[in-house]
């Protein structure tokens, strides 16, 4: 059975994997990323090897390495570390899962196999369940993606009796906008203690108001700090406040957006707000553009995102 | 110049079109379903001939007659009423929009054509521009839809300067749960006095804490009443009872949902609320089966949404 | 019941239609272009009205005027005229179709309805067979375009049983790459004399090995002499030629397919190689850039597509 | 320099994993699946670890013992064998390629990374690249399949000058219903001897007339005698001979795809056709439903395509 662990909730961010300009892993900034979430985000869980972290792009060998330095780092310094344990391949999958329990890691999550893909909510809930049972003591999250997966079952009915079939199962990263599906899987599931992590950084005030416990993604890295701000406002019920810090930081990603943004983009913007070098992606990515930084850059310093900046003062624009 | 209105906010219910069993429309029905709204729902404002009213079913003589009898039998009654002259053909919408005009309606709402497509947002402002010229008294709402237009073009673009080509312009009717341009719209056009309508009724509390105005569905028709009640906890910060509502109606919509639920199964479900016969729809929708009205009558019943049922006490999943 | 016609084979012309500056249709030179089609093209069918022909963009008492005009002016030249008579309303839809009849047209097409869906192919055949009732003694055409209606329905399966709901069914155009629905609706209806007109003009050469028995495109309208030495290379069994022919109407159409191709540049294409000024196109769509028609007619030198080009001799690339 | 290989022609089925009922390979059979492509359906090329055979839903090392044992079990009997070593994870993807170097196989093929994908044709370029350079005397082949990768990349851009960026690339497994994109990729590689292989078994003929010069694909596993003798047809410009041996083949297709129909169901009906033990397959799928079997082994009597029966006589669906 799962350790009775404090559910989940605040901030997680979804970690990038720093990289040289080789491509190889840089394990060696990972320490100092570490500090950085902690002492400048207030950020103290994270989710290792997901999409941000270009998980499926490393080997099993490498994405191993990479769970243990961070679990190794964040030792005694982070809240929560759960590593992402999905594959395409079930035993890989599997292995990965018990890899993630021997280096002691907080929890695991797992996306929908998506090339192959399953017809139907039982067998999803069976092959979620094969990789669950590699690590019997660790709790399991579901991350659930359709746009990225093609996989197109409600989370609302995969919760539906999943603690019978997965008893490990402590709740669900939500990268979705449908509400009602959301909603419902909050609803539905209010005796359990599980946690319903919403994984669309530029909408979470929506999702906070429809009950969700807390957020994973990878603007948590660079914005934790103002969407900290932002959970707190919410906390104390100042709506208008929640939502001008939401309003800035949607002014920021929908600037970005319209530039293309992705994985690569965000290890640039990283790069510039936390001052330690993420390096570029590897294949099937590539390096953001130099435009693109200095778009970010700019866009950045008007919305004062950059703590070096002093830009404050009679900005119009700034969000602090 | 669009004359000085009141700024169109809270609940706007999306008009049915009653019809015979031969699929002729049946306008005996409409005073009685004026009241209805009015006393028994509290909603005094209505979207005529939108996509719940079938309105692109119909001819263009007749989407005539029915704006005509809802203006006729709202005078004095409704707050209220758009109507929607949006059309494949321009020359037709034009035709529409000056009828609207003729008969005192209090606003037009157009769709992005849908057939062949606008390829970027300058031309689809072209296309309602020329629209909203034929009517220049009246507001203007644009009617934003992409999953059912296929037209992506973000409203946070379209309504980048808008104004300026459409003076009357006055808001729009959101229907997409992309909650990064709908709060991109609100937060760079709070200046403006526009209407920020939201068209999912499932999660429209998500909405709410994003900044909209109002809302324009179907399901105000029948839930309005309950909806109302969401949107009053929520004025008055009481977010817990505004969530209950809105799960209360997820729930409702989460079970039609499986089941298949399109403008057939509202015209039923009205139906069974109201007492008023809505019909069956009009080719190429079919109406909806037995099965499905008998089932969605239970869930009604056993969330006690039928004001004719007494099955609130000790009903654990009564909303009322 | 249809008045025994030779059976629709061979190009079909989508035909434009011509408008002035301002949007309007230019009546004026449809008598011109009907000659163009006989004598340069050697295309004797027309398809009025359709996709090509903006016929969704027009008016009702336009789309009749329109075909009015084309049965007027294609009297003793053109072999057989089938107007296009699908819309979202139904009633409208019978009213084209009534009066299609009432002109003389050879045949009316229906495309299925695209806002509101039919749910499966029942209800969608009895939408086509009150628009068919409309016109009793004409040949009926069912127009399947899946990736523009989004209708999924097969149209093998439509096919099944079609004559005992709609008897004057005489086949489809089919505009989809699904050659095994395409294949299968051969195969399974050899007896029936029904016309399988393919509407992907730039692989009809992979349909007619299929079975196609004719096609219907907008290419026609300038490379009906092309594509009519294609189909007796291919009758001949001349394959090599046949593919030669297939290449090089995919060179351009690949080309500007590129530089993004739909009906506003099929109306500059056709200005361009008929010397008949087709003009704009009506909103929502917009006139064609000059680079695109730049750039294309460069190409259509290029492959000696220009009738009043003789670069043929030593132009590698030449195609005739 | 990649050794100078005849041009891979002709059927290469795309194999089949066999496993045991427990989910393990079952590696037992494949001498055996070895013997029977060959005599009983006249098959010599093999398509190793593709879709078919659950490729991505191996572990790494499973993989490469899959390889292995083709390599081993077809050596003096198969002519050519190629081995799928597309991965999510480029590191990955260039071990399984030097370890089909080292084994001694006749060709690797790639599909684009699918998860996160490359944004443009050079980025893609890029990643085969690296693959194909891990096995520089091995022909590389691309496997293009837009449906299930989302990569939108037209394979006819992504061959434009790909020799100089992979000097072993040879050709492609073109698995989409766009011929004018493969009709250009033929068109513009005439002079090299590239490999343009099919991949949509149900409309191969289409292809064929096109250029194709073979074809990869599953249903070659047990109706590859059946194909060749299309094949066959085709060379000798037998076209109607040809068409009806297509028409068979999409009568058992077009039946089992409305039942539902992909590798799951595959590997029950080359159990049923050829006696060899397949088994099921590995989740995230799972074993056919009798239902489908019984239905599939029907129509596989009806059409004679079980070689054990003899329904042939007065047999009127029968295709042999």
């Amino acid at each position: 059975m799962a350790s009775p662990k404090r559910r989940l909730q605040g901030l997680v961010a979804a970690t990038i994997t720093p990289m040289t300009e080789h491509g190889e892993i840089n394990f060696s900034v990972i320490g100092q990323y570490v500090d950085y979430l902690v002492e400048e985000q207030g950020v103290k869980n994270i989710f290792v090897n997901g999409t941000t972290g270009e998980g499926l792009s490393l080997s099993i060998s490498e994405r191993c390495r990479v769970a243990e330095e961070w679990v190794t780092r964040g030792r005694n310094k982070l809240d929560q570390i759960v590593i992402h344990v999905g594959a395409l391949s079930l035993k890989e999958s599997q292995e990965l899962a018990q890899h993630a329990a021997k280096i002691g890691a907080d929890g695991i999550a797992v996306i929908a196999p998506f090339f192959l893909k399953p017809w139907n909510k039982d067998i999803l809930v069976n092959f979620l369940k094969e990789v669950a049972a590699a690590a019997p003591a660790l709790p399991f999250y579901y991350y659930h993606i359709p746009a990225l997966t093609g996989v197109k079952i409600r989370a609302e009915e995969l919760l539906d009796g999943i603690q019978e079939k997965i008893p490990t199962f402590q709740g669900l990263k939500f990268s979705d906008t449908d509400l009602l599906d959301f909603g419902q899987c909050v609803d539905q599931n209010r005796q359990r203690q599980f946690a319903f992590l919403f994984g669309v950084d530029e909408q979470l005030l929506s999702a906070l108001v429809m009950g969700a416990t807390g957020a994973v993604g990878s603007t948590y890295n660079y914005l934790g700090k103002k969407t900290n701000q932002m959970l707190e406002a919410f906390e104390r019920k100042d709506f208008s406040s929640a939502l001008n810090y939401q309003f800035c930081i949607q002014r920021f990603i929908n600037f970005v957006v319209k530039l293309g943004f992705g994985v690569s983009q965000t290890k640039a913007v990283m790069t510039l707000v936390s001052g330690i070098p993420m390096g570029p992606p590897r294949l099937p990515l590539q390096k953001a553009s130099r435009e693109f930084t200095d778009h970010a850059e700019a866009k950045l310093k008007s919305l004062d995102f950059l703590s070096f900046t002093d830009l404050k003062d009679g900005n119009l624009e700034a969000c602090s």
